[in-house]
């Protein structure tokens, strides 16, 4: 890793990976408002996530490649610092969540409400575009969500993971009284099980291999935990419906653990007519039951990133206590050791590692 | 085979399967109304469908097996013969289609409008059920469909096959302008195509890799058509967006084969937040692109039988001419000789057969 | 009133309404089981409404007219006694609740999943059909509803009101961080409120013109409480917004108290886009601001009884202890004194008063 | 009416209201590009319609007030001349139909797929924004829809009416199979037949009160036609039921009239969970028979102008030859004569009038 001089420089510090495990402190030009509608935040934290610390193990992820030097992180809360002249919702001195995706708000799902699946979206830390490590950061006025007083900027950065399990929750279209099971109690997981109790669910059941981590699910948000055995998946699940008296099988199934056995369970949980959201990146091409999917006409559906409504609704989530993120931060490291975090990350230490701004 | 006396005996002549490639007919009596809205219908088409040839062929499909002789068949138009003391909605003589699986009404998916996934249901010729092949079948008026003056006890039997793709299309939630693949070009293939259109789709590919079926797809109801290359999934999927001018891909994508590379070029061919249909019956387990589908967000379901309104629309569809079926029909054997139809439809001749009923 | 001994009879002594103000106990056969899925059941706890009262007062009820002596009584809770021979959900010794209106299970509502616009329905208290203020009364199966261990046979008696409430906060679609208003602080209004919040509404503002209402409403299940002045509906609105930081408006207003007023405020108060059901019933027609309605696009939808899912859903809410049923039961009064409760619940004295059955 | 130099200028000749009955042609400035996606169109035709006719007779419509001077028309067609730096989709010589409300993309309904609903709207001739009638209008890349070879531009001109058809009946969400109820058969009427049969409807029942536009709608796309005489709503929808044998109602009734008798006949004739969708504009308040649409548990809607896919679907339609919108143009009138237009058109003479453009 190169060093660089952090002190205060008027600078714009940035957090930047040059290749495979081979980042740098760069300090860059301040970024310029480039629309009326723009505003200049002061970023204060930053979440790591699994997609991060991919590009800095790997370069790349799937069709993304990291070819020139790029700012990571995604995860992000901060502060107004400056605003364009047509900006009316916040103003300098706000304290807001980043929502680090901006699409371009004119191609077709765009327009049909949808821009999670813009055709030309640019994404905080995918390559070409650059991320949040960084102490300043320019996003259009609706991308930024004020934090309401009771709220801090620690949690402010739990917001996007939060937006996450939002929009993964809504795919799965969990309604009041459902019965939902949850594989992968990671940082995403854990949310939704969060998330789906806040939703009116009346069973959530976390899934995962490490006891550990169903312990704190159990503490944290499910209704009841499970832990699978090495038999087939069909076994599993017709456990699972058993212990927890599911009768037919669970009304939704999420996985958020990539995991093909995950995946295979799911299905087979599920009752006629339910619901399996792929939360979980994995591989690329699975063994999949896709008869049991047919004959019970489940409905099957990918979530990816969060779209309308899914970063406001995550930040009332939190202000109003139905969710709490506090729990899942177990560490925040200094901005001058951003790899540190990475390094800590990819250990699986912790639930999930902020790195604080350089001014936070 | 054991042969039996065909002449008409006041008997419920029945074609049953005693095992593997052993069937016989068997004068059986003719069954009881058992509750006042039941009827009798003297039965006078039945088609012959890929699960009847599976069980001929097997004795079972999937947990389904036949232990106990049954009667074959359940793609049937009669007449009515006889009605319980509460009917209204047909008298004796009355043409109608049959509609072949009876639900219990009470369970959960019967009460929430899916009476396809009732968890008790009684379906002609899946075990211990017999099938329609007989003389004489006895239904709840409900499920039976009055053909309006200007459609054929032929095409009545035809109903059956189309009700299977009406419901795949209204799973597909197909709309008017969208771009659609259907993948198979066999009779539910086919008919998918035509419903496709009938509910509005702008550009309806068929996709097979028989030369034939093709042909016939282009004349009866594809706006275009599209065999498989031996090369990958993805690049069949990137020809066939630009042959046809997908843009960023097609909106709903069903797959009528069962076969895996039609799954594989399906979810490849699809634009983000497309729909994807599993109709065709294949391997229990398959590979499958599961990343595609999470990151493109799909929808992705199964489709099972014909549930509420399916059957109706059916009928309408005909009645109204914006689905034609007799060109689907391509031969009709008398029920004498049933076990030939049987052995047609495997060898792949024709495209529907039909077999007469004792006194059609 | 015309008395009746009342002592223990072994016949099944009923509460029956002969006329307007008319009404008699008196000692009817204990019904007999249909239908191998039938129950029977000894009525414990009945709650009056506002249609019953109606119905005493009135002898009809729009087009439903009292021709012959009808039992009154449709809210209740009982024990089973007898179990048909197909019965496997419940046995005798259960506490339920009932649902008290069967359908056909066969006409186009009731196979699409909407059983509750069955056009063949044989509700409880509604001419012809005699209601449940009787000892026993008998049901199918699946409209018996177990009440869990936590669950008394007095809160069993408030899950058809709740079920109501269920319906129509499913009907307005409210979903996590939905703003709601409710019109009307009576049984009905306050259960929407208290529905509203499990299905994660942030705000949820109570209306009613009685002070000593909205004081309840907000100890029991609003966030904020509003008392409209005699000022324009669009004045009133516009101060609801103000007050409450609805921005351009509420996503989801309900009305339980058919009074015109809250139907005018109830549309001027909602944001482009947004959801009105009209819950309560009042005159049959009204002036209403269909201008308003048409540009802001609005979702307008009635909401009639309960329907699939709607009872199981209501149980879960109290037996999770999410919505507080014994709250709203402030009186019992005996079998014997029934019409003094229908006296009491037209001069609006308490919330709801149970009539408790001859063996309670 | 003020008078102008008509010969072609060099500047941008625009047909401005500058009060109740007062217009003039003005050369104004042509419009500069102020966004990279922007295009300039030579418009070349362009349609009158009822909103347009009520701000010359009434200087406003609603909240909606004439202040400044202000260009007339938004119905229009025209051929692209100038491109913005970042335009992909059109280039120079193009012929395109013009969206003519350009939403902010910003606010809440946008981002969630409803940019209708916008709450800052620039719509053309909807003060303070100027319309269309002029020589050059300025829109976005993708608020201009290109016509494929086979459709003129006096066709294109049409598609705005057709869009708000379009929009309408998807609001009716009318699905292949249903029985559709249309109240006015004037221009947008007339299109809701045409697209509701486009969209699969098997009965597409017209009512107007006029003779002659009821022998044109049965000609032009409605299966069958009605003609109210002077009883009650309920009367007229009982002869409606029983003349078109819609048994137990219509599943969708749409008013395009504004009329209140309508909309009490549409109310009536619908089925139970029918769905009813307000297009026509009229009074503001009317007497509404709510408490039949309360137990009836219809569907209300408002349809506001047009949304994401309705123009794209229109020009599909119209490009297929699914609907007819040639036959509704009865006449164009010079650029020059455009009032005339206006008189004609509130004459009742024809069906649509254009108004060519300076260059057309």
């Amino acid at each position: 890793m190169s060093t660089t001089n952090l002190s205060e420089t008027g600078e714009n510090l940035s957090f930047v990976l040059e290749g495979v495990h081979k980042v740098k402190f760069e300090p860059r030009p301040i970024p310029e408002l480039k629309d009326p509608h723009d505003v200049l935040v002061n970023v204060r934290y930053t979440g790591i996530c699994g997609s991060d610390v991919h590009y800095w193990e790997h370069g790349s992820i799937g069709q993304f490649v990291v070819k020139d030097p790029m700012v990571l992180g995604h995860e992000s809360s901060g502060v107004i610092v400056k605003v364009g002249s047509a900006v009316q919702s916040v103003k300098p001195g706000d304290a807001v969540a980043l929502e680090p995706g901006v699409p371009c708000r004119r191609c077709e799902p765009c327009k049909a409400g949808k821009y999670n699946l813009c055709y030309n979206m640019a994404f905080a830390a995918t390559p070409p575009y650059d991320g949040t490590l960084a102490e300043f950061y320019v996003l259009p006025e609706d991308f930024c969500y004020k934090l309401p007083p009771q709220m801090s900027l620690q949690e402010g950065a739990a917001i996007e993971p939060l937006g996450v399990a939002v929009h993964i929750v809504k795919q799965a279209d969990v309604r009041p009284g459902n019965t939902v099971v949850v594989f992968g109690a990671g940082p995403v997981g854990l949310l939704c099980c969060a998330v789906a109790r806040a939703f009116g669910a009346s069973k959530v059941i976390a899934v995962d291999i490490q006891p550990t981590r169903l312990q704190f699910a159990q503490r944290y948000a499910a209704t009841a935990v499970f832990a699978p055995e090495k038999v087939s998946a069909a076994q599993n699940a017709a456990r699972m419906k058993e212990e927890n008296d599911l009768g037919p099988g669970a009304d939704v199934a999420i996985d958020a653990s990539g995991a093909e056995p995950s995946v295979h369970t799911g299905i087979h949980v599920l009752r006629t007519g339910g619901t399996y959201v792929q939360g979980g990146m994995g591989k690329d091409e699975i063994t999949f039951p896709i008869m049991a999917a047919c004959s019970k006409e489940l409905n099957i559906k990918g979530s990816f990133r969060y779209s309308s409504g899914d970063y406001k609704l995550a930040v009332d989530l939190v202000a109003s206590g139905k969710v709490n993120v506090k729990e899942l931060i177990t560490g925040t490291v200094k901005f001058q050791e951003a790899e540190q975090a990475f390094k800590d990350v990819k250990a699986g230490k912790g639930i999930k590692t902020l790195i604080a701004g350089v001014r936070a």
